[in-house]
């Protein structure tokens, strides 16, 4: 069996790999993406980091077959086009992914596939990664935003318009203050994504009276959340930070496990893995997150395993290739 | 190619039809379910209303195969038996389906299949009703309670416990009382059926102000908030029970939609169905049910179609026969 190359392109990186059949990442590169600069600038930066990847994996003795292709943005995993993306990426709608990667690396366009990045990021845990042997997972990041994939045997379930597992965007009765929704970044309100991401944490912690003096953004939100409480010298302030801090935290991470608990009653997958940012931001986000999560399940599901993501930065890589191994 | 039966094994009776290649119900029968008399003597019974239906096919000169079941309670497809059920059926749960019914009828285990009713009542819609010809479809049921069933290539994703589609049993932010969750007949609270199934529906009526007894059911709150507006003779009372069923109604409709609304940016279902008795209720229902359900809707989804099934109670029966027509 041969081996691939992986791509993993995001809003501000772009990373490639030779994976070998058996999932490894046997060598890879990064670059920025060329964000500002439209599709066929990004095509042709990524076709180059491709072929050096080929080059290098030839040198090494490798054949390399196919590319798979995790991006940012709807994807039609049919013709291989950007359907719709964001400005994180200008002008990255409508481009032709597949057909310009083949024609540019000239290979026969069956040899491409591509995917969005959280299907391909879903399908690296659910093959090598926190849900490896499973035949069904929920894959849910909690980071910049919300998002998911539902992989059943082996595959992810894209949507009929390509955007399943948008899992920030359904109601969450955590999404309100003083009665009112809050706004999502999708132009709705009231959603998961309006409070359990990492940037609505930060402005939680702000709705809460913390100050934007003491914490810059959900980091620093972190920082005060975990230390210790004052003694002596603490001014009011700082006692308020925390407790802001704290409970922004804590709502986030309600609203969170809340969303993926009700999920879970819905799917009924084998495994759960929680991925992104805030699942890397240890016991203060995790235990109210799995908390609120087990008040959810019914019966049947109470014994789901919820794990945290394992493949790190490569999850993408490695799910864009299983697209096109065999 | 041969016809086979069909059953829809509910709470309250059991229906089975024998059904064509095509998919047409050409003689069918209902009995009550023995829901007091524990699983072997509802297996005896049901045996015994499909070797009638066999025989009647017989003596039309059609040769009947095999058996398909949707059954309530939580059904393992794979071993056919009943994990769990409510006491809506005593003694159902352990009762092993599929072989129970083999052995009495004299056919391989190989012939006879069960799922859940509800799996089988979307299966019957995506085949042959109100979501025909569509790769993947979302039926949700507002009724006595709330259920679906995603189904997705022609089948229903089961889960991995067998408990896939219970899409009433996520957070729901209409799902509280001055700020109070409310309790959900799966022991949890907060939940989308806790609020927007038919006797939800009617709890709020009282708790919005109704009276007991000018209402004693769901089914009145209906006809209260479709009745005029009384004029001259009217009590305050009956103007306030209109209000209080025009709310409980608008407020379960809402949670309706907008939990439907939401389960579609996750799952990206080509075609939606809308089932059960409040959506067979009139615009009164539908009209806010739909306004909500769009109002969540992620801008590649804003043109999924949202249709009222059309099978009615053959669904589920045309749904079981499916699983074993090849």
């Amino acid at each position: 069996m041969t081996h691939v190359i992986g791509v993993d392109l995001g809003g501000t990186k772009t990373a490639a790999g030779v994976v070998s059949p058996a999932g490894e990442v046997l060598m890879s590169e990064t670059i920025p993406t060329l964000n500002r600069a439209g599709g066929e600038a990004i095509l042709d930066a990524t076709a180059a980091l491709i072929a050096g990847l080929v080059e290098r994996a030839a040198d090494a003795g490798l054949s390399v077959s196919s590319v798979g292709i995790g991006s940012a943005g709807v994807i039609d995993a049919s013709s291989g086009t950007v359907v719709s993306a964001t400005d994180a990426i200008l002008g990255w709608a409508g481009t032709e992914l597949v057909s310009g990667l083949s024609s540019r690396l000239s290979l026969h366009p069956s040899a491409v596939r591509a995917v969005n990045d959280v299907h391909a990021h879903a399908l690296g845990e659910a093959w090598l990664g926190a849900a490896a042997g499973s035949s069904s997972s929920l894959m849910v990041a909690f980071g910049t935003g919300v998002g998911g994939s539902f992989v059943l045997d082996g595959a992810p379930v894209l949507g009929h318009r390509f955007v399943g597992g948008h899992v920030g965007h359904f109601a969450s009765p955590y999404a309100a203050f003083d009665g009112t929704p809050l706004p999502c970044v999708c132009g709705g309100s009231g959603h998961v994504e309006a409070i359990a991401s990492g940037p609505a944490i930060y402005e939680s912690f702000l709705r809460f009276g913390g100050s934007a003096v003491d914490a810059a953004d959900t980091r620093d939100v972190f920082a005060l959340a975990a230390s210790e409480a004052h003694d002596g010298g603490a001014t009011a302030g700082s006692a308020g930070d925390r407790a802001a801090a704290l409970r922004a935290i804590g709502v986030g991470a309600a609203a969170a496990g809340q969303a993926v608990g009700g999920l879970i009653n819905v799917l009924d997958p084998e495994t759960v893995v929680i991925s992104g940012g805030l699942a890397d931001a240890g016991e203060l986000w995790w235990k109210p997150m799995e908390f609120a999560l087990r008040q959810e399940l019914l019966a049947p599901t109470v014994s789901v395993p919820v794990v945290r993501a394992t493949l790190g930065n490569t999850a993408a890589i490695v799910g864009a290739a299983k697209l096109v191994l065999k």
